[in-house]
């Protein structure tokens, strides 16, 4: 006894030397190398931590090793802004008073303001508002292609075209990383519609899923840095995305290097052994809701869970793919949360209201403006009549897991009202009802637009209160609710709901001065286009909406954004419908494969209603004449071409220099022209700006789907500038020479 | 607007240049001095924040500056465990699953093991759990003066002698903010007793206000650094503690120049003029619960919320004491979250568990030990006889806010079953039922123990279950339920509830091998401790329980603790109670000056049950002669006193050699004698330690009321050494000469 109790009682003295001698564990010091410090962690970690690790704990996080000091590990949804806290293991909200957050807009919005600079400010600001509330990883930002106008989801995204998404998201991550948070692409990939997204099984071929659906995807991850990508819900070559051997380990893992996490989307995940192998990280969301609220822990059953661990126990499989999965994890923590250099970030700030505000005023595009409708004078303005549902519906409510609770959303009319102010008369006249419950998915608005008016009624008041404006702003549009731009559905149609059709035809009728915001992240059918003389695409912009759309109306911005995607005429003018592939249950074929967006246009010659890279200004550009440095260029060369543009109206403003490029001649199949390069150019009245664009053999590849790799072929070539996808200015023919 | 449009969409642009170049602010910088960060963050905030930081939003957090990003201030309760998170402005908590943490031992446990270096393990164990939970403050350590033994919170501070405490705050200060956590040293000051807490009014001389209620306090912040102080909930000269100008104004900041913030206890606050001036930062806890969900704010009419900014806003009080109040709180900031050299912590460790058994192993006091019946000699023994509810009763939940979410707590029966192994039968008797409910304070322990037999039936059981036995192990006491050792109301006697004594006495009388384990935070009355021969002081000691106890019962840990307080007889025999001054509502007189506890046993002559200091040991130790270097010092000048101890038994273990000084002859009168020093020293067996004590002039002091000032008179002085305070082994005359 003697011996053994004084080791008991010299025990404290001991330890007490010794950790003051001690020195910082690798793991913990961040001033060595990240893999370092990966494996010093990795190898302190008992098999029960690593299991715990590579799975939620609740909604929305997943454990650290608290025995190490590793932290936890928290998610919140993005990709517009921070979403407000829920409870441990329900969707229900907490009703914390600290989490109302800056609503930005839309990644619609963002992606047509063609702003390399906006997307990295907006990646700054939101993850500036993630840090600050103590998030790991931003679930965002989203670039699925924009295939079908139909996708429910489409507003999360950023376009049809895999250039521009790629240009847009890798300066958005950058923005949000440099906070030490995470961005998480999702969703990878090929998610391009919500019907039966859990079960849909996508059939696409290599030149389409490599050309068109993974870019954005691959930039995020290599030029981006992207230190978390998330798993989509369907399925791919019959196996689910979030476990999906050819999408997480040939492609991100050894084409691309990727080094992050690979997270489930939430309730993703489907098969445990898939999921060990085939490259998941982190799973998360399946199931439970409020299981754990005194009962088993529902999260022990999870795929990454016990029944890992089980097999794990038996024998069944190893551990090193575990082992990389914690690697990937830890990883992501000397990233963001033990890199002890990171900001402090900041959360719903006039800084980040002011940047959404950009991102507004700069991705809103002017569809058409005939007779100098816009901007509204108001110095000849007595009375404006804002009509419409969405002119008063609060927008950054709904639509699914990027739902918000906004620290404040200024609506159109309010917007409007306090812009115009107290010389300028407004008058309101709802015109429809549209979907006035102010509850989506579960989560309540607040607002309640009831109104037990009859639809004559509510178009013969705003039809009166039109007759009697100088000008009328019908907001409308779609909105949040199911079916339409929301998650978890598709729409069902091309046109707008709730009779708008009829309701624009007949006010637009009644007053010359007539202007229609669509407020929308998908194209929709505009019939009536012809009898409306001036059109606004407003998409959904989160806190500053109704500033951002006043400043555009009546000139103090003029606007500059150009659409991310082509507003076709009718849904068969849409390659996905035309092919009758889109929105099916069980399997749905890209046999369109590389032809989306303003490719199918071109090839098919259809004149869509907007074009992509479509958008007007208040002053006009004269562009002069394309030139280029050298005709011919071997594969590491590049060559450059000019052109010179000259704002030739009265006011300062922006315009969106595009250059495609066209394989004149070539073995495969190639689209008529691809963006490869663009230019937003600030200037004032009179000023020219020569816009330079360096092309490289990058510029001209295919992905050749036989050989599995990327093709330059030797070979004539055009770059063209265009205003849009259908606004050519200028074209040059150049030569790849082998 | 030209020139307008034109500054808006270059805004972006410069803005992005000069958020590049921009170089980081002071007040984010943590290489800048702390008063610089400090007053540049201050420079930048808006009144409407500075009015925000200095009070709650939530239960237990408060507003950093979202905008910037200075973050926000999460409390948690101590002092003996990370308290589990609770719903925004509820008290239920909120049920995650990350937040069972190690349950420490109560503070009275710790001060009774007389060792500094478990202090130190005890802050910095439950230091890094706060960190790990993301905390900014850990509302803890209690240090208020064990007036009374009926007082309910007793057992959450650290017993009776201000020195002591002193001793062991200052180490469990310093290892709590190790971790970047600040510790919230509570309750300033007099909160005494439970009854009327929210509005008694302490009348107190000056010289017990510094010499027996303040020493604790002032050692925490001027030689711990405390980061925050906690006020009081009672009243002093009529004031409320949380607003009281004497003892925030007046003592904590000019006299012990106080830079920390001061925090109200939950629902403290009472006023908001004196709120403003008498030195308040931070008013937490203030009405509300629920009120918040879908109502108005209801922190907004918190004292120092919306009532000072509009008395601000009227010019009826300026905004100096606001400033300062808000320095106090970026300071907070600084050295807690802003300081990111703060490491990370850990959680619900082993590591921790091991600190918390040291600890409970420590402080255990063996107050009893006739015949060898302690340790057990399992060799000998084959059935041992477990008696009484809490040898089973979870002690982790309840008491009031230190209640908690253990991780894991083994009850002492478990523990005991746990190391006797399966060679030693262990029966189990309840022998009486006390509470049985789980629930304390709307807290759910989860644990039933309801039992519908009859006191005769169950006494009946015990008796056999004893009579059996080769050992009876009673472990009885009190429990964490109202009127025993709990928050909010005090003990209604001295003497065991439920019936215990009679239960106690007859099972004595059916074994002579019975050890009584007395599970308290406070001294209880023992009419029956001859009649028993073996008696442990077994407190409240968390997760480990079990283990420890069953540790020192078998003799694997050579009980090493010594009482933090007087066990006295009879009520009467404890100053407050002898003058009739406890427990009253309205007012309360301590008429009993300095002498508390010993000191007044030692003045009136009473022999306690157990005295101040004493614990024994399963060795014995053997005092030689005390020496001292020099017979006089001046007021500069120190001496050494030293005495050898010898371990003259046959195992390893510690003793606690205490220092007491007597001042001989003195203008004021003074106590007998006050504990001035102890070092605890382990002692293999046969081994000899000299034991050495400087005694400096500040040994000497007594407060002298009327010259508001500490005096060391010239004259003799007698240096002490005991092994508790009434067994003293010699002493030394020496002069202070002036």
């Amino acid at each position: 006894m003697t011996n053994k109790m004084f080791v008991v009682l010299g025990i404290l003295l001991v330890s007490f030397f010794s950790n003051a001698q001690e020195k910082t564990p690798t793991y913990l010091d961040d001033t060595k190398p990240m893999e370092e410090r990966v494996e010093d962690a990795l190898a302190r970690m008992t098999l029960e931590e690593k299991i715990a690790m590579i799975h939620a704990q609740s909604k929305f996080s997943s454990p650290g090793v608290s025995r190490l000091g590793i932290p936890e590990f928290w998610m919140t949804d993005g990709p517009h802004g921070i979403r407000p806290e829920v409870l441990w293991d329900e969707w229900e909200q907490a009703n914390w008073t600290n989490d109302s957050c800056t609503a930005f807009p839309a990644l619609t919005c963002l992606a047509s303001s063609w702003d390399r600079d906006l997307a990295y400010a907006y990646g700054k600001a939101i993850g500036e508002e993630a840090r600050y509330r103590n998030k790991t990883v931003l679930l965002g930002p989203g670039v699925n292609i924009y295939r079908s106008p139909l996708n429910g989801r489409n507003f999360e995204y950023m376009g049809e075209d895999p250039y521009l998404a790629a240009q847009m998201v890798v300066p958005y991550v950058k923005g949000v990383q440099e906070n030490g948070v995470a961005a998480c692409v999702k969703h990878f990939a090929l998610n391009n519609q919500e019907t039966d997204r859990h079960g849909v099984n996508v059939v696409v071929d290599d030149r389409a899923l490599y050309e068109i659906y993974l870019p954005a995807f691959k930039a995020a991850v290599q030029e981006g840095n992207a230190w978390a990508i998330m798993g989509a819900y369907g399925k791919y070559k019959g196996q689910q995305c979030c476990h999906n051997k050819y999408l997480l380990q040939d492609i991100l893992r050894k084409e691309w290097n990727f080094d992050g996490v690979v997270i489930s989307d939430w309730g993703g995940v489907h098969e445990t052994e898939q999921a060990i192998f085939n490259g998941l990280d982190m799973e998360y969301g399946t199931w439970t809701d409020g299981l754990t609220m005194g009962k088993t822990n529902a999260y022990d059953s999870y795929y990454l869970a016990d029944p890992y661990y089980e097999m794990i126990k038996s024998g069944k499989v190893g551990t090193k793919e575990l082992d990389d999965k914690v690697r990937n994890i830890l990883r992501l923590a000397c990233r963001t949360t033990m890199n002890s250099t990171r900001p402090f970030g900041s959360f719903g700030t006039e800084a980040h209201a002011k940047t959404a505000r950009n991102i507004a005023e700069g991705g809103i595009v002017l569809l058409k403006n005939e007779h100098n409708v816009l901007p509204i004078n108001l110095s000849k303005t007595k009375k404006i009549a804002v009509i419409g549902e969405n002119a008063i519906k609060m927008m950054t409510v709904g639509g699914g897991s990027s739902s918000l609770k906004a620290k404040y959303e200024i609506s159109p009319l309010d917007g409007i009202k306090n812009r115009v102010g107290d010389n300028v008369e407004v008058m309101y006249a709802r015109g429809y009802v549209g979907d006035a419950s102010g509850d989506y998915n579960g989560v309540k608005s607040g607002q309640n637009l009831q109104d037990d008016r009859s639809p004559e009624a509510l178009l013969k008041e705003a039809i009166e209160v039109a007759k009697e404006a100088d000008v009328v702003i019908f907001v409308g549009g779609l909105n949040k609710s199911d079916n339409q731009d929301c998650e978890g559905a598709d729409r069902l149609a091309l046109g707008l709901p709730y009779n708008q059709d009829d309701v624009i035809t007949k006010i637009a009728a009644v007053n010359k001065n007539f202007i229609y915001i669509n407020i929308s992240g998908n194209a929709v059918a505009m019939p009536w286009v012809d009898k409306v003389p001036a059109i606004i695409q407003g998409w959904y912009l989160g806190s500053e909406t109704g500033n951002a759309m006043a400043s555009i109306l009546v000139g103090d911005v003029n606007p500059s954004g150009k659409l991310a995607f082509t507003f076709p005429v009718k849904l068969k003018d849409n390659s996905a419908h035309a092919l009758g592939e889109f929105g099916k249950e069980g399997e749905v074929n890209y046999t369109e494969s590389i032809f989306v967006g303003y490719r199918y246009a071109d090839k098919e010659d259809i004149k869509p209603l907007f074009s992509f890279g479509h958008g007007l200004s208040y002053t006009t550009f004269e562009y002069g004449d394309i030139s280029v440095d050298e005709k011919n260029m071997n594969e590491d060369e590049t060559i450059k071409v000019s052109i010179p543009v000259t704002n030739t109206g009265k006011v300062a403003g922006a315009e969106v220099v595009q250059l495609y490029i066209t394989d004149v001649k070539s073995s495969l199949v190639r689209p008529e022209k691809e963006l490869k390069n663009f230019e937003k150019v600030f200037l004032k009245p009179g000023e020219t700006k020569t816009v330079n664009f360096t092309i490289s053999a990058k510029d001209l590849l295919y992905f050749d789907d036989a050989k599995h790799s990327w093709i330059a072929e030797a070979g004539k070539f055009k770059a063209i500038i265009g205003a849009s996808a259908t606004n050519i200015k200028d074209s040059v023919k150049f030569n790849l020479v082998k």
